[in-house]
């Protein structure tokens, strides 16, 4: 091998020195009262963070408690209850087949006595959930309680579109960061390499290394050698990707319909959802980082995965061979799970309509009124297309 | 349909009024004297943008001259002239079977002769062609005669990295710009939906409206309903774009070695390369503009197209699956054409080490050593990890 290549591997620790990022676990100093974690969530992705929290929980225990609890909505499987399958079988049967669990994950059927004396709470339950879980939480938890939130969405109301780490802090008093990336659930379940990005904006009331979390914590929390986390500040960049990225998720529409659009025209799709996904934080986000949506995992590499083959495609694919409307396919496909991007996707229309802005966004308007009004798709070109006629 | 559908017929053509662009043809000034083209080139890519030149001079009389020349370098099919086989079957048979070419496309087989009083060049040839093209040219092209580059790569010699539109530039002394996208040639010859950029920089010695080429014209001669194209000023962002993004191809290596990575790692690569490249245009062509990067065709469009199936991940899939080193897999599988990835892999290896700046290019320098010394492919995640474990 090379000289170039030795010093590559020497090296390559190096990169992007410039940019802010959390030091990795090395230099992490030991909590002086071991956090407890609990993850709020077992669907899919939720038993997957679970897992990868677990086992960094038990690897660092001079930083976590080692039992790491979950909460699991109680499900009868077989006449069996989930959270007894989970806890003498190291398995989510119904949501996360196939993958062993580590024995310190501890599924947990009261929401309330999940969070007794906590520190950290990871929220991973779907969008819709989220009103409720947290009506149940107030009261329950701590205002030094510290939060990440791996929902996808937007909350959209009168007052207009708000973050669901905002939600999240507005409702229970406590600090709450986000997780986003480039993660289908189930390669990262089966520790197939994947990277992911967390955000996390450090309060004015941090009590201090050791005593409260930090970037470092947070890495380490959940770093794995299959998943490879940086830490950034900005929970605004990171929340909008992964809100608006369905959007983009439309070309597999395409082909069925007999468009016969290849890879150039994904592409292209693409490019125009990463400009208006950018547009909407700068309009609506201001303090978001231009930087986040094309640096970051959870900016254009999800983006990528996401029109790849997550959820939505899986949505779209079965309305185009199928006929069925967007609801039905969810159903059908989903296994009870939600492709949030149909929700999104009206709320976002919506609270554009209400703004004045729909024009601005004519890719995000064109999914709306495909998914929503039968709108042909063959226009797309052209209505996307940067004419700028009336320039000169 | 809703009011929203109406209005975003109507005004679809305001998306990006903020941004620089070139207006569409309809505000076309008619040229004095009809711009007459040429391509260079005839290969697969090189066939197709003469296709599409040729449409666009049928179509406005009033700009271009309606003969489009495409110098072709002869060969013999089943003892007939490619030449004769295009000039009147109008097709392709050897780079681009199956597409019917328009008749005022006429191949030529002298390249002198080709530019015969031409306004507009077109360059498609394959990279390692172009010395020995300009220096034929050379004393033969008028020095107020425009061209465009579409092709990829650079040209690396002691000087360091040149881009090949200035090389053309130096040794032709005429002004060139660059026209790179997410364009799968048989895509576009196919009349699938794309989109591309032209990057053009008005020179000095411009002669005004209506009598030398500008962005107006430049739009006129390239776009087609099926090949949106916007016009900018920055030839070196979209040629560093078109020039890098092989490096990323990797990822069609993974699976067949049973690596196991999925989705989550290509976007994990794609990341990585598109920061990549983004330092490389910032360290060795500082006037190229980070925005091209990502919200240009020629850039994040590109690459994610690149990676979903261009040459180069062919001849990657070969290499993987046959064990054949990449020179013999080219030969196999291209037809005689080359997936210039490979050259420009080595060539940037090289200046990077003359620079020493390899250790700021850990996926560049990781797919010089996997093609070249064989690395091994599973220290990758490791390799590129961002750790900064020496900044506190």
């Amino acid at each position: 091998m090379s000289a170039a290549a030795d010093r590559l591997n020497l090296t390559s620790g190096h990169l992007n020195a410039g940019r802010k990022r959390s030091s990795s676990s090395v230099s992490l100093k030991a909590a002086e009262k071991p956090f407890k974690v609990t993850v709020i969530g077992s669907g899919n992705w939720g038993t997957t963070i679970a897992k990868v929290v677990a086992e960094n929980c038990k690897g660092y225990p001079e930083v976590f408690a080692p039992i790491v609890q979950m909460w699991v909505f109680e499900e009868e499987i077989n006449g069996e209850k989930l959270t007894e399958i989970i806890n003498t079988r190291h398995q989510n049967v119904k949501y996360l087949p196939g993958i062993t669990l580590p024995d310190n994950l501890v599924a947990n059927p009261d929401l309330i006595d999940s969070v007794k004396d906590v520190d950290i709470i990871v929220f991973n339950i779907p969008h819709q959930f989220l009103p409720r879980i947290c009506s149940q939480l107030k009261g329950h938890v701590d205002s030094h309680v510290r939060a990440i939130s791996c929902l996808k969405g937007f909350e959209v109301g009168a007052k207009g579109v708000q973050l669901l780490s905002s939600y999240i802090t507005e409702e229970l008093g406590i600090q709450c960061g986000a997780l986003s990336g480039a993660n289908i659930a189930t390669e990262v379940a089966q520790e197939h390499w994947s990277e992911t990005t967390v955000a996390y904006h450090i309060p004015k009331d941090f009590r201090g290394e050791g005593k409260d979390v930090d970037h470092k914590v947070l890495k380490a929390l959940f770093h794995r050698p299959y998943f490879h986390v940086s830490v950034i500040e900005d929970v605004a960049g990171i929340s909008i990707c992964g809100a608006l990225k369905k959007r983009c998720c439309l070309r597999l529409w395409f082909r069925p319909k007999g468009l016969g659009w290849g890879n150039n025209a994904s592409a292209a799709i693409q490019r125009v959802g990463l400009g208006e996904i950018i547009r909407f934080g700068q309009m609506f986000f201001p303090e978001s980082r231009e930087e986040t949506y094309y640096q970051e995992s959870a900016g254009v590499a999800d983006l990528i995965t996401t029109c790849a083959g997550g959820r939505n495609v899986k949505v779209a694919r079965l309305m185009a061979t199928s006929g069925k409307d967007a609801w039905e396919c969810e159903k059908e496909l989903l296994n009870g799970q939600s492709a949030q991007g149909l929700i999104t996707c009206k709320e976002v229309h919506e609270w554009l309509e209400t703004c004045g802005s729909v024009e601005d966004f004519p890719l995000f308007e064109a999914v709306y009124q495909i998914v929503y009004n039968n709108y042909p798709m063959k226009n797309l070109p052209d209505m996307i297309e940067e004419l700028d006629l009336h320039e000169d």
